[in-house]
């Protein structure tokens, strides 16, 4: 099993790459909620790649069609499910893979696994395409989550080895979010998103590819989301990011520099404004003992280079049993980084509406 | 809820710090193995405090008493239950921070959360002793997973700011876990550990803290361990690890540095030797697509300095809602990261031994 | 959450009676299977309504779209998806049922959880449409179990008061069940089912209806599916048969019966024939202690009368807060017991198929 | 897996008849409720034997340490742990039952499933005996869900064949279930309590045993409680319920009776009294759609007879492959029923406790 994801609100992905059609069944979103349908529209066009010279020319348009879920506008407590039909496929691109193996993508973990049964077009249920049905209930879940005053935002961090601004971790403000939604290269330092540009433009020129960190910030959560141990904000949130593809590594807060500082350093100090406490520096990212603190919750997530490129690689022929030169032909995103952007704040936004479901059993 | 882990095996973790005992009920163990006990207990005094200079006075055994699921020295079928009792508590220690919360820890996030009905006497559920349990079936998962040829091992690759060599990530074998089980500080490079060593005492002495990362490798894997999405290796693992307290992130493979990689750098190519199928790097660190590779797994956690300092910190009185200055007293370890060492594999052996009993489904 | 199911299989119903579709996301079905597409509609069709003077004239020809799962003909490891297109539907005959609630269904109950924001349209998610989706799902482990030598099948044991022979559930085989399956009303005494007949049309000749008792038997199971306490078949098989709308008992073995009964009488007393150990009678119903005996696994269901029927009836306005006389119009089955028998075998799968991937664990 | 319950709390009962100690863990109760130890051991001590001459002479006293999730008298967040020490055993009675299964017992299913590495002194995981820590969890359930105005009590309504009266399912309250608490055989009609008592010790006096049915009923439930399909109120209870050994059916308001009224008998018409809406009769049981409708939630669980008598029964020995004649020894209940009471109260508690958070979520 693999593609359910939930204690509180249970997602089922489906789909292949090149099957009929892809989609998603999400049991435990609330009744009555309205979804803005076109601000869900907006939010997956974010994910849609054909959009700019960055990623591929594939049309997806991820145009999807509710299958159930709604009545009269409104969720209507009986399971959400839709679908993202299938379109502009070219399967035969793919046929090679299934004996030679890409480097970097899934090919051969799934022809062992799967014993020649995975579907291999398009990458099947490995492609990046399954992230639309993430999306698509994420952006859901993203709505939710703003009615009830929580607002996630994020922006590339770091790019090809070019670094944006970090977040203001203590300040961060939903409007601080504002411009990233409609930048197609979302950071905080223009000069910073320039050259990552023509870091992107130079991988595709000479048909590599550059990877990058994505940071996220999440406002306005209340004190107490997240549980003790296997249930904590930190679990539940790695558990569904690492569910996008290419993610190879999670830090929340300070993270792998929290390692470097003193506990002196690293701690950070209480204090009260209005009557209102909070910490005046945020090295703890909004989590501590897998509980939301108040403080805005900030996590970065490595994104490894886009794996198909168009240089020739090494692989091995498994029907041959022999080391081969792999040229790989076709359509694929130089970066894909910023087109990951909204599959993480969808990703955020399930795990925190889980949890919000969660601590609402308590209150 | 919280402190319950597992789709194949379902683990509860429960107690206090101060609590009459600590412990763990754990179902889906497979019946008829015999752990060997006193290699449990040797795994288990790798974690306990009291052994060095660089852990707390405070002596917890650890000796733990089976209540259930063990017949003949084999176990039965029926849950595995222990407990370890708590002894050497010094709840007066803790009074204090349900009103002035230790910046750093649990305190301020549990009290609101639970409205102070929480158990905050030795950190009470959030406590690093209730990793204790966590090692004891993480150390039969461990034991398990030998039998079946797969070994798992870490290291401290760094320590305040002093970096060990990495593993060799391509070939990696378990005769190089052998002789890190004997170290206090297990690390590859000597000298590296004895700066760290002194890093350790240094931060002591001035009464503050320093923390670290720890690398984990894992040999003998299958390939086709881990499913797709929100199942995959890094999913699952990620899902255990946070729960050992202190841990800000984690990353696989070349983790965050892949991110600055090209892709014709980060891919690892594929080759044959005498038959077998490998990869000639290994920056995926033994995962594709979720699943293991059939390469050695490779992850790192960084864990941020011991929160519990003896330097006057900032914090703010709950009760008089004012900024105070709070002095620690009692019993903390400088360093928590080399008994997080033991803590990590464990975390690692249950996520493991998830995913294999996950694969044996469809053998 | 209400329409997920499942430890190792994971199972989402979606739809709603005149949602555009109706449909299941099924996870954990096992890849390198191939579904024989015909006979999973010829089950289908079984459950399908406007076979037979028994049922509604609602033309529901349930064929389905496979979305996704399958790739040449075979279960590709990803989830499978499928979805039946909602049609001939007519919402008007329903928009009285939001301020009326009919007698005996879900109307009312619906109508004050969700508060109006519930799918009203033929009953929306809790109509009889979505057992579809379910005989969808299960027909495929049916077909899954039989290749494992398991076969179920089912009659009517009991309708109108009229009772059918039970199987014999000592020496059931799957030579049983040829004749049933393709019986409009599926019995083993021809002369009752004629009078079930009559009965059936004799409620619907007074726009009344009549309910009935299904027995399902299950052979080839090994000894030792299932586990203790809460995931025994028992408590496994009523957790999805409960699913089927109108079920209101459950009974396995000689069940009820068995609490008249001595000991000395109930108690099965083994035998040994050509070094096979079996029981001398099955009182047991192929269960105990949660576990298969590899006896017939033998269950009884009580499946309550149609509660849409033609006479008037006393309901209440829920806007004027008043008692009122009720009449329904529309088109519905004076006996839903016929086409419930499939989705009882649908739903036995479900659970055996789900126990027997548990059971492979450990193997 | 096997021992695990549930959604919203999540308990895993683990122990043995005679391995050191039988016990609970739970997750998901309310912190800050302060559980009353006197009325718990009260109701604990309804399952103890020892206490009639219905019941073994063995003494379970059945005392519980609690070993964690309590802080100040009341529930702290953290998982809920206790622990019943295991005494008074003698396991040279069960060594034989290991070679010559019980009839009508999970000797032999055991014995396979485990391959001889079950513990089956006392009958190990199956005994009766690990109704102990469901009855505990349980118990606190109960108390949480009187606090919210909700009460669940039971009497015996068959026993050797001698009916009971049933309850007044439309009128039902919480005072019916006063007295029924304090009688050692609770029923409504005392005649039919001494015949049942009469009967017992018949049995006995002949070493044989007789079984019986339990009814019981909820009151105070709000409409709303319980999902569509697998999360139904039938659903959920039946799959705890089934926990308790030698249940072997369950039915629902008017059950199997239903199965044989008109659909004009069987539907309940709604009515309005005092601006609250209900039904005349309550053939549903409290049930529609899975959900809870606000009249009493009632149901019949069928207990079989005791398998353990003193009759001589045909067996076999599994090392000579070849049928013996068995006689039992030891001390067995000649009637489970009557202790059987709370159980099914405590099952009950569970589910709707469940069912109940859930609930919240969307609030």
């Amino acid at each position: 099993m693999s593609s359910c994801f939930g204690r509180n609100i249970r997602i089922t992905i489906f789909g292949q790459s090149h099957s009929p059609a892809i989609g998603v069944a999400a049991d435990g979103l609330p009744f009555g909620f309205e979804p803005d349908m076109e601000r869900l529209h907006d939010f997956m066009s974010r994910r849609a790649p054909g959009s700019s010279d960055y990623s591929t020319k594939r049309k997806e348009t991820d145009s999807f069609k509710i299958l159930s879920g709604i009545k009269n506008g409104a969720l209507c407590g009986a399971p959400f499910a839709a679908e993202i039909e299938n379109s502009d496929t070219r399967s035969k691109d793919y046929s090679l893979f299934k004996d030679m193996p890409r480097p970097g993508h899934a090919d051969y973990t799934a022809q062992i696994k799967y014993r020649g049964f995975q579907d291999e077009a398009g990458g099947g249920h490995f492609s990046g395409r399954l992230t639309a049905p993430l999306c698509l209930v994420g952006g859901i879940c993203l709505q939710i989550l703003e009615k009830e005053g929580i607002f996630i935002g994020s922006h590339i961090e770091r790019l090809a080895g070019i670094s944006d601004e970090r977040f203001d971790s203590v300040n961060l403000t939903p409007a601080d979010f504002a411009d990233l939604k409609n930048m197609v290269l979302p950071v905080l330092d223009k000069d910073a998103g320039e050259k990552m540009s023509e870091a992107i433009l130079d991988a595709k020129g000479i048909g590599d590819s550059v990877g990058g960190v994505i940071e996220c910030g999440i406002t306005g959560l209340p004190v107490g989301l997240g549980d003790p141990m296997f249930d904590g904000m930190e679990n539940l949130i790695s558990s569904v990011v690492f569910a996008v593809p290419a993610v190879k590594g999670i830090e929340f807060g300070a993270g792998f520099d929290a390692c470097d500082m003193l506990g002196s350093e690293n701690n950070d100090c209480y204090t009260i404004e209005n009557g209102i406490i909070s910490t005046e520096t945020n090295n703890h990212g909004g989590i501590l003992g897998g509980i939301t603190s108040g403080m805005p919750l900030i996590f970065r997530v490595g994104i490894k280079p886009t794996p198909s490129i168009f240089k020739s690689q090494q692989s091995v022929s498994l029907s041959e049993m022999k080391v081969k030169t792999l040229d790989i032909k076709g359509r694929h995103d130089p970066c894909i980084v910023p087109r990951a952007v909204p599959c993480i704040e969808a990703a955020a936004a399930i795990a925190v509406y889980d949890a919000y479901l969660e601590y609402k059993k308590y209150l």
